[in-house]
């Protein structure tokens, strides 16, 4: 069966009190929308409709960067769920297949999930609609379920207090034929306190022409939704707390979990070992054994087998720390290859840069990559030594085994083993240190 | 009605195994007294006495940097509460109107719960006693009511089995007419087992001469008070929490809300950022959409509206960010101020400086800003650049556009577009380097 | 009684998913064999036997870096408990005593547990086992106790309903006359299941001789076994939270605890302040008064008395932080002694040297201590100055009162009081900055 996805995702989010559009509030360093989509995906959607409104454009652009066919339809007023799957009839033009509608502020809906409401399509249910047990119902809407399946679903203020007492809740998460859905949100009514138009109509509508409904379960923790910082700050706690135990089960040791932040999208192999406060941006991948010390903040960087890390390390996108190699304290290290086993210790800045083998780059060795208006890269080969509190000015080359003497500010390059000095000599002036101190704290006394 | 608070704050604190004054412990970077100073404050007193005991010079001199007309009474001996009290009728002398005794050791205190206080006084209650609901009653004193209001206090030693069923307890704050109060405390006996005169007592006094009592009731936490470092420790925990939980509902992001600390005084606008692991110092202020990173370490500085600070950066007292600004990895700011849109990215220290607007300062770049006796200020231009790893030698001045070449050691001023250069040309010694190393390794294999 | 403890240190962990044997995972930076080996080291016993088998080698080496009269067996093949304690029996020749069953993965057994377990030995019980009250018993072999004593312990799988619903459950730890031990662990046959030897069938035999077993409890705490590495950061949380409640009753402040990581050996004086964010690794001293403020990185280092630490300072091995003496942020020290009141406040790297008192050493000051082969040593005297980004290139000495310039790169001695400055001169080009500036702008935009 062919699967459409319809992610609504035009709220404005109001208690967020933000003027970023709400889907695009982060959790593990991505969109709250890129987490309904990676949901979506596990369905592998021919069509991935996204229903915008508020903030729109800025919702289009981070859909895009996911996924570049993605068909956005405006929700220009919000007049409830049902209005918005509506906007979506265009994008479904010509579909013929499932469709499920998800929620931009919904992260946390599971593949499994998603796989049990189709199987339940395939049963030949029409409507499947998926629910929680709920820990505290509270105002949440009930779904009432019968002996031929999902009988309505009741908001918390319409129900009798028989109905009050289910404890089986609505996560708004539906899924039908396309075609099927589409003329049960155009018959949707507004009668209602708040004159919107509400999804949950349609189970009250299917059955009455006759269809079968479903609810399909998941853990409530599935279908968490984010409406407020905090709730937010819930949700990025629970994408943390699944991923420290993931990687905990994968042979990662944590020694102290809690402190560990990771993104969507972080790898991590076999025995690594990760120290506490590690923080983990975009687009890291970290090959087995390699050892990450304490306060170390990495992104968009690739670490191979072996390599130590920190104690505070900050690796930026484009770095590749080869196997073996060693980044030390307070180095920043950008857009550089560092070949295996080279050694960058202590102080250093390291940005548009290749490394060589076993080079040892000094403590406090800055490479000079922007004359203000351009970037220059810095090459330095093989088993190189650069001299500590050195400055590279690039676009520089230091050749195999070439040998920069400590202090020094190279602005040509370095042949093969050959050694380049570029610091003044050094004078002496026999007690004048003492003299001129002297003279100071003299003047400060007089003030 | 005029209000005299009076502060208790003469303990030892044994348990706190400290040679610092129990109520200088500090939460939120404030000390527990001033706190408590700051409960007092929202009846807006016209007289704050501090009773002083332990430490009696070190308290002073902290409760003076809040508030300079604050009294002070010295109890010598710890003769219990209300002993402490009385020793407050110096600094009542002439006033005419409400005491209300609070605790220096007890720093969260509402300015409901005493404005609730206020108002029963307000009723005719001679004497108001703040209880609270406690979970564990425990060994805390029980305040006896019944339908003419307080009957008594009585401590838990001495309480009937039907007394130790009740679970409102006593706080120890009590409001009343100052001179009331100072007869009642006068009155109080020391015919105990410690032979201390408790304060409690007066509500017994009280009745007997005929006048009214009432509790007034607020949260167990508001009344948390702290005799150990292990009650430090929670008290502080019960100030984040409070003030992470106000951040979010402000509108602010808290990526890990546990890993943020906050002072008594942080100021955030709405939609900043604050990635995991930032500490704040007192006296920040942070501007709507700054943004900061993790690993931050800012005290008293300010943060103009969308401005980047970190990871890994450092402000002082005396930073000011300007609107746009960057501060990146491993910089320390202090005494500076940066310009809307300055950037000074990578391992820098900027100590007495004015950066100008859009200047971009270069990786590893230090403000030589003290001469062994003096500092002195370094000024930096709008739209200057200065390479990366030079030295400002202050005083020294670079003006609008001066360029600075990387690794140069500026001494004197640069004038607006000129470029300048301190270093020494660079030498190369073709194959040196290789016999350098060769040499001493074969000497290493001799050793 | 004399003792011989026998730490059974042989499994693979397979659930770790580790290449490193199991009992060398950490706990508190000491692997767990280590806390198995201080638990038993509260008996002071004559020998300690170590059994092991996979990754016997590393384990080896682990265990004698701590006790290098240590004995080892090897099990070659994992055929049970009582087989592994079994291969003791070389260590034991010739040992008249007791002996006492460990298990290098159980690191938390108190000394007073086994003290406990030898006084039941003194009350004449041949054989004691070492119980626990489990709060979800689930799978634990059962103690079951009678008027007698230990009757037997039971398999969760082979006890009936009456005894499943026995709390005591066995943590395996074992004492008992060695010979006895030895014979008993001979008899025990291998008709079960996975056809292995269990250790918990001695107590059967023990009675079927005649002889009285019984069990000694504690706390379920002390039992806590690791077998994965969830497992392995639930121990180590339990080891922090343990230490910091310590720490926090010895009169230590730890603004938040939480955040605060020790080591198994981390030594704290009374009234030392620890800022959040603290990582202690091994062999950490501080003496009474010190501050360490946040993000502080700490090993095998010794602070003495009032000295500030941090932030962001990392204390490598062999640094030593005088009385009174600042080590400021983004700094790293490595064996180097700081006399007292000596002052290292930013971005600077300290690798082995000698820091006299009061001797400043300015922003971004680097010694440079190493030439590609040899590690040279950098000596500061007393009240010496040493100016911002200055390269120290050591062998070299500064002596007391030495003054050295901003941005020098220093290659030889200073004498005392001496100035020594080692920079070019500066040379300014009118207008070249900008013109420079405006030429690559121009570039640029033709690209």
């Amino acid at each position: 069966m062919k699967t459409a996805a319809i992610i609504l995702a035009a709220g404005q989010g109001t208690r967020m009190q933000s003027d970023l559009p709400k889907v695009l509030h982060q959790i593990g360093c991505a969109p709250m929308v890129v987490h309904a989509m990676a949901s979506a995906n596990t369905l592998e959607p021919e069509r991935l409709i996204v229903v915008t409104g508020h903030g729109g454009d800025l919702v289009e652009g981070a859909v895009r960067d996911w996924r570049d066919d993605a068909i956005f339809a405006v929700q220009a007023e919000q007049l409830g769920t049902a209005h918005a799957v509506q906007q979506a009839a265009a994008g479904l033009e010509g579909f013929d297949g499932d469709a499920v509608v998800l929620y931009g502020d919904t992260p946390f809906i599971s593949g499994d999930t998603l796989a049990a409401m189709r199987d339940a399509r395939a049963d030949g249910t029409a409507v499947v609609v998926l629910g929680f047990e709920a820990a505290n119902p509270g105002g949440y809407g009930r779904l009432v379920t019968g002996p031929d399946g999902l009988q309505a679903i009741v908001e918390a203020k319409e129900a009798t207090p028989e109905q009050l007492a289910i404890t089986l809740c609505n996560s708004g998460v539906v899924m039908a034929d396309a075609a099927i859905l589409l003329d049960l949100v155009r018959a949707v009514g507004n009668d209602n306190a708040k004159g919107e138009y509400y999804l949950t109509d349609i189970v009250g509508l299917a059955r009455s022409r006759g269809m079968t409904c479903a609810a399909v379960t998941c853990a409530e923790q599935e279908t968490m939704g984010v409406n407020s910082r905090t709730d937010l700050a819930a949700a990025e706690a629970v994408f943390q707390w699944t991923r420290r135990a993931r990687a905990l089960e994968e042979g990662i040791t944590l020694t102290a979990p809690e402190t560990v932040h990771f993104a969507f999208d972080t790898h991590i192999g076999r025995d690594v070992t990760i120290a506490p406060n590690v923080v983990f941006g975009p687009g890291v991948t970290v090959e087995t054994g390699a050892e990450i010390r304490a306060f170390c903040h990495l992104e968009g960087c690739h670490i191979a087998e072996g390599a130590q890390i920190g104690p505070y390390a900050r690796l930026r996108p484009g770095a590749e720390v080869g196997g073996g190699a060693r980044v030390g304290n307070f180095v920043e290290v950008k857009n550089a290859v560092l070949h295996a086993g080279a050694k960058v210790n202590h102080l250093t800045y390291i940005g548009d840069a290749e490394i060589g083998e076993r080079a040892n780059i000094g403590a406090g060795t800055i490479t000079c990559n922007y004359d203000g208006v351009f970037k220059h890269k810095t090459i330095i080969g093989a088993d190189a030594f650069v001299g500590s509190n050195s400055a590279l000015v690039a676009p520089v080359t230091i050749a195999d085994g070439g040998y920069v003497a400590s202090g020094s500010v190279v602005t040509s390059d370095v042949g093969p083993g050959d050694l380049a000095i570029g610091r003044a000599r050094q004078v002496n002036k026999p007690g004048l240190g003492a003299r001129m101190v002297a003279r100071l704290r003299a003047l400060k006394e007089k003030r």
